[in-house]
């Protein structure tokens, strides 16, 4: 297991759920970006658990520190290690389900992978609590983008138990996602999908959805055909995130009950701009950006997690047995997932940008 | 762009639709396995074009030449080098399109990307006909898989046009998959999908659709959490594909609608053997197998090129323009695209099953 | 800078020689391998600065933390992150030469390649201090290499300010190189190089010197031809190394006097066993190894801190300059390198041992 | 055996002795650049075969053929393919040798390690006829570095059979190298060298040497240090060169036996320029490049096929054995190798320089 995400900006990620940290190495990182922890931590706090009765209940502070890689408040071109130190990990909850691997999550395929040496307690490497290393290099993918080529990328929740959200505009969804707990831009869908979510929260349940993420601003041209396409780059982020299941560009799965005709986007002139009529390639042809907006959907699944009971088995008796998982779960991860996708998608963006030479390697040389 | 694919059964593509050839170096295949170019030349008939009123009508023999790493009829561990010639490209259909972008194209993509120089002659770097390059390699992949794990992989049509098929058993569609031109196990409905195509190909037109993939025998534990997941690494294989637009590993979409007690697969004692009662997850949790089948599903667009009158530009103009594609085209592409999704599928197993050393570097070794 | 080694046991280094800490994260290190602090502190000791007159007087307890990785005192086969805090960093010395590089130091290559922006106290990711890396992940590579294959790395000093060490065996060499503080088999020349070192010492000068390091009971096969040839891996691992300026392989340089019929190693049996009468290849042919001991040997500058007076420039006001570098340096780093290079050399070995999968991805499973 | 060189501007070879062809995909390189095929042949032809009485006798036009990548006579930014088919391999000579490895050679080594699966013939994959690919690379990548950044990389030889050349100047080395077939130019010492390789030629022995290559005009600020450096790009890049037994930067081997008074090279200001007082360094501190010449010396063993008697094994009868290598070789290689040097330093210098976008992804965009 190499665990290497990206060429240019590249994420090593380390820690698991129940040790002493979850943590990244950012390798690729420009020189000479103004780079404060406390713009790491704004992201962070952004998946932070126990903020809301909608997610898990256990307290962690998810404090941020830079160990290397940033001196006098810019990077340095050197690797950026960052970690957040596990606080309020409780593993006694765990120890009963050792042996006994709780369905929809890794315990099983962990057990067989490792050889019965993966570190169990809290799903270990595989908790969603790994995605941490994401975020804190996301928060830095998205201030480069965003300062050097004004790329903005924000997601929001679309669907959550099947009911789906009216995004009026992705510039209306951009301002309006974070004015409920749902984080999703129609007011009014967020209410019936937080019913849905405390009714499930209720039953000891969890629920699934569907986020949608849009990168506005990309130029033309970044990508590559073949075995580097963007899509591909992104759907392999995409995957990297627990829950997901299912990863669309554009207007994705609907494309294929269309014809040709429907689909192709017209290629037109907009004050000068050769833009697209429509969209339903997601901005990406071939692999390469049209300049279009681009847009990835991804299903995630329920959180695995819940306390009814279900059927399993005991691996060392080797009998058929009942469990019910307590604990701190999140009855829908869907929220906090939010910027999670989005790093996603931002260090899938900048590693490309980097591939093609579209930031420099040293940002304000002053030497 | 690296254009290289796997870490550990390596894909370097090669090639041009109208150039000289199009070609794959392959990396790090095992030395000992028995290989005939005749191997290779039967999974390429299966993606050949001019088979079929259903597919386009250029005349390619796809004729497989292997150029190195094969000897005395053994793989060696050296690169194999593998080229087919192409010789029937006619690019003077191209030629007026040269500077007016066909919607759903590369065409304007490409030419941002590679600032004017790309070979744009049927698509070039872009055209679907590189995709011979993935079956090659897919042909030596599926061999290694099944000869020495007894992993089958086989994909099939699930739905043209909207049309959508039942799929009795994996086994029934296994067997039956090649029994129309389709490529769809079910009969009715294979029916329903070709009077589909004929008449959106009489329409000028063409139409998406979706392919379903599935690998059985796979032994529980192989993939990796976090950056190296299986899931990950399937979903970009399969954007490599041209035309596909989405990617789901098991229910995909359909978990985001349901609740954790009914997305979750209950862990079962199957005559001693570990499965799990449903197979939602499609046969990875955490990145890993269970064991259980890999259900992956794929999304086509409709082909791009049409005949129908469409919007555009004229890039040197900047003006407004009007274009029918003529040529030989394929008016659905889904038929032709399972041995190339066959193919992503394989080469991304083979290329973690390597990395966890379930097969030896040398088969049978004679020294 | 992706700054990543090898490609199957990978090391990702970072820190900084005046940050918080400087470390490293070990991806592909196999599941199951009994793993303590204590076996990286040992290997570390050995580096450690302070602990003789010869050396520098900077006072570091070099004090490992394993932060992920391992549980319950086993390998996981998750990414192992270690680290060393920086306890004793004096920057003040430092302040002055901020921008009047010191000659033979990185002071101005690093300048110009960060844009201005790299931590100059102490040399920061220049500084030899970032080796703690590679001690680090080579006593982890070192008990694999040992353990499941039972070859044996050492190293020693051949060579310092000219006076070169007798060999009477490797044998001979492993058992007594730790037998004085200049790590020399030879007690003759070990005193004399002694003397040197306080003589440069005293003049407030430097000296360099050449590191022999021997991999016994390789086996043969191991390495690969052209671009992944074992001697190119090694040679690459050796020169992450500051200070080190060639690397030999087997006779090395000499091989270049020598006619084929006195250069080439004859094949001949010994007890039924393959091996070659002489061993000027050093124990690799065509990148592979021939079962032989590797021998690699490395010249190593001396050391560039000298507090004698030295000519440069400010580089602000763009005049010369002199300049005295005070502080706590090492006169000769030869002795301190030993560890490094063994390091070097077992990671490298490794990374190959995996990329064969002559170590399963597990060790003693027990699921 | 993934067998790919560079990150960036990468290489993946493929092809055999005695196979159809020899070959090697570059990827990455940049669009825009003006490529005809007599460029890289004009390269080839320095280090063909057969072209005087100093080297092998085998006579290969070595005719390059671009199968990709360039278009209407530049590249497109897609893997450039380039082929030589191999006219005049005789395989006859090596059949009596299948068993019975020749000392010096990767026949053991290579059935070792491919399990008794590689191509033997002319020594398959490990015969420097492989090395054709990195000199049609580098015809490329020589031709990138000097017309986008003036850099000027030339080899010569140094050394042959102990006898050393005086080289008065790099600017006269550059000049008057290939004034004589030994490539060297010192014209005194050459001559001494032309009589030492014919008269090991006469013995039917081989003689081997030293080369020193130069890259002249490189900015300062290139490469990158710990595990990037370009030094240990450049060390690896010269041990894919079969024969390759030791590498030194600048001064090499000699610091070793210098005082740091000595070596460090002071910074001065020449014509407002920063530059070194000396260039013991050879132009790399710290993995960097200070703008100095990089001076990189390597040595090469003497060929290993001699057509004096040899001890050796039959492998199969497992007995001692003595063999004559018939068959056309190079007595010396080291003239032929000069090219191969150069191509090995122009590749690994324009890896870093895409690595840090010093070259543009599209030259003269003309979109």
């Amino acid at each position: 297991m190499t665990n290497i995400l990206g060429e240019h900006f590249t994420l090593t990620s380390f820690g698991e759920s129940h040790g002493k940290c979850v943590g990244v190495i950012v390798n690729g990182c420009p020189a000479g970006l103004r780079l404060k922890e406390s713009e790491i931590q704004k992201e962070l706090d952004k998946r932070k658990p126990g903020t809301s009765i909608l997610v898990t209940q256990r307290k962690e502070s998810d404090t941020v520190e830079i160990m290397s890689g940033v001196f006098e408040g810019y990077t340095t071109g050197a690797p950026i290690c960052m970690i957040v130190q596990n606080k309020d990990a409780d593993s006694s909850t765990y120890e009963k389900f050792k042996n006994i691997p709780r369905p929809g999550h890794s315990d099983y395929t962990g057990k067989k992978r490792f050889g019965g040496y993966n570190d169990w307690r809290g799903g270990g490497i595989f908790s969603a609590r790994t995605t941490v290393s994401l975020v804190m290099a996301g928060a830095i993918a998205k201030k480069l983008l965003s300062t050097m080529l004004n790329i903005d990328i924000f997601a929001y929740t679309l669907e959550i138990g099947g009911i789906r959200a009216k995004i009026k505009s992705y510039e209306y969804a951009k301002k309006h996602r974070y004015k409920n707990l749902i984080r999703c831009p129609d007011s009014i869908s967020s209410k019936k999908m937080e019913e849905k979510i405390k009714q499930v929260r209720s039953e000891g349940d969890s629920v699934g959805g569907i986020i949608e993420c849009i990168a506005t601003n990309v130029p033309p041209g970044l990508g590559s055909p073949n075995y580097n396409s963007l899509d591909g780059s992104l759907s392999a982020a995409m995957h990297t995130v627990p829950a997901v299941k299912g990863v669309e560009i554009g207007i994705g799965f609907n494309a294929s009950r269309m014809k040709g005709s429907e689909n192709n986007d017209s290629f037109i002139l907009n004050n000068g701009k050769i833009i697209t009529e429509t969209n339903n390639s997601g901005g990406i042809l071939g692999g390469i950006t049209t300049g279009m907006p681009i847009v990835i959907r991804v299903g995630l699944k329920p959180a695995s997690s819940i306390s009814k009971e279900q059927n399993t088995l005991n691996l060392i008796k080797k009998t058929q047995t009942k469990l019910i998982v307590k604990g701190r779960h999140d009855p829908c991860v869907v929220p906090r997932a939010i910027p999670i996708i989005e790093s996603a998608t931002a260090v899938t963006l900048l590693d490309h940008v980097l591939k093609q030479s579209l930031i420099p390697t040293v940002i304000n040389k002053r030497f």
